[in-house]
């Protein structure tokens, strides 16, 4: 395996997810030019912390949370080691950054991003190691040239890592960010990877780099061009009844929400990602031909935008 | 095994099951005085179906949904034989009455409440049966008396079937609804049985019924007496709040909901418990002493009420 030819350097990583957390919680604020990030730091009885930042009640952002955590345990999680057994009781380390967005403009996409690193240790044996990490994108009312924008911005952080990077991420969230029991993609995807250790450590670190930087590049533009829409209570609707698919996708499928919670995460940095303002209506479809019906039939599709 | 030697009588409870779905859906109806019952039957692929009544934006009950539903396969889930492997390769039928309802006031609770009959067939074989059930009241400002009316009317139905009944269904009831990531009840509890099959169909069979029946004994006189209360914002904003952990339960915990929509059951009706309008804050925590507070210390607590 290439992963024990690596020594991967800890300190780097978790002084570029702690940069990127105030670099994203700066840009959101200068944007949002209303609220500011209330900081939160917590920390684990059973090792490590974190640091939950979150903006309510702006101009532009409704909610948005950016956390960051970094624990740690003298052995690893029996459900992390299910299909890794050769990874059980080795210490560990695991460390990352999430955010997610959700805007009061209903023409303004919800979005999310993650980047992460996990390390698991024994005395005498190779660390082994990986990254993990990716953005989509959830609009309620789509926009091609967004969608495009945005996919563009994800193929072109992957290009110089390789022609098949963006290709197999790009279905990875695909794949990854579906609700099953909708039958619905969550939004319009855009990257996902894990267990990412190859070819070695700086070019994973290079890359999960990439990412992380790259979401503004690809969101703030979207918002710019989206937050000054003219919209009523039947967008702001519309909007409350598409975030309870985000909240059902996050409670029954995310691997990330669900291990946290059942594992004795912190449950407010967890749910940080929770909409403020959640709808549910029993057998709504929307009216053919409207605008709303327009998100299933043109965004909630599998398609390579770029 | 008891069960060897009764023979259920599906017609029999398939016959309670859709009574008892028509008289809660009158009995609700006629309380709240200015909605109805809304009723969408449906059919399922695999075999069977069911009928969702849903009444919104009534008086009193904000939304309501009472869903009745018979489905049959030719063989058993594999979740559902993960602990009874002798059921594997078995024809099955399940059927069911759930109810969940959510007020407008919020001094009114909101209350669940399920009766269910399974039964495994397989030629040349005994059938193996067994019926479960159970209501449960989630207050979001508690009051003793509607505490104690609410378990006697449970401890009172159990009584004729033995004096534990009451006992292990009640605690049986606060294990399960239990918010493991909050550490937290979901409410104040009720009854919860599972596995029913002795001494014998017609006794299980009496005892589903006398479940079925006891809700709206112990369910209305508390609406009844609570659903004139003055109520602003600041108790809409707790109960927006506090629906928020009826989610989280349903879609994290809930066997019942997560079986359904991981094994293909109609989303939309498994859903239908799903509130109405929810509210997620980060970091909430009512003030020391106030109202809000009281639900936390003397309500979500494990208590014998009678």
């Amino acid at each position: 395996m290439k992963t024990e030819m690596n020594v991967p350097n800890l300190y780097q990583v978790k002084n570029f997810l702690l940069s990127l957390q105030d670099h994203l919680c700066k840009q959101l604020e200068q944007l949002d030019g209303q609220s500011t990030f209330l900081e939160d730091c917590w920390q684990r009885e059973e090792g490590g912390g974190g640091r939950s930042c979150v903006l309510t009640e702006g101009k532009v952002f409704e909610k948005a949370g950016v956390n960051f955590s970094h624990i740690s345990g003298a052995s690893m999680p029996a459900s992390a080691t299910a299909h890794r057994p050769e990874l059980a009781g080795r210490s560990y380390q695991a460390m990352g950054v999430s955010l997610v967005i959700h805007p009061i403009n209903p023409y303004v996409p919800t979005s999310h991003a993650n980047v992460r690193f996990f390390i698991a240790e024994k005395e005498g044996k190779p660390p082994v190691w990986w990254f993990g990490g990716g953005f989509d994108l959830t609009p309620y009312y789509g926009f091609e040239e967004d969608a495009i924008h945005w996919h563009t911005v994800a193929k072109n952080l992957c290009q110089p890592f390789g022609d098949d990077v963006y290709p197999k991420y790009k279905k990875w969230c695909d794949d990854y960010f579906f609700i099953k029991h909708r039958n619905e993609p969550r939004g319009i995807g855009g990257l996902f990877y894990d267990d990412l250790n190859t070819p070695d450590f700086d070019t994973c670190f290079n890359f999960t780099q990439a990412v992380g930087n790259g979401f503004l590049s690809a969101y703030l533009p979207i918002v710019e061009r989206r937050k000054d829409i003219i919209w009523g209570d039947r967008e702001r609707q519309f909007q409350l009844y598409r975030r309870s698919r985000y909240v059902e996708f996050n409670l029954v499928w995310d691997r990330g929400t669900l291990f946290g919670l059942q594992s004795g995460g912190r449950t407010e940095s967890i749910l940080m990602s929770m909409p403020p303002l959640v709808r549910w209506e029993y057998g709504y479809s929307p009216e053919i031909n409207s605008p709303e019906s327009k998100l299933y039939t043109s965004f909630l599709i599998k398609k390579d935008w770029v």
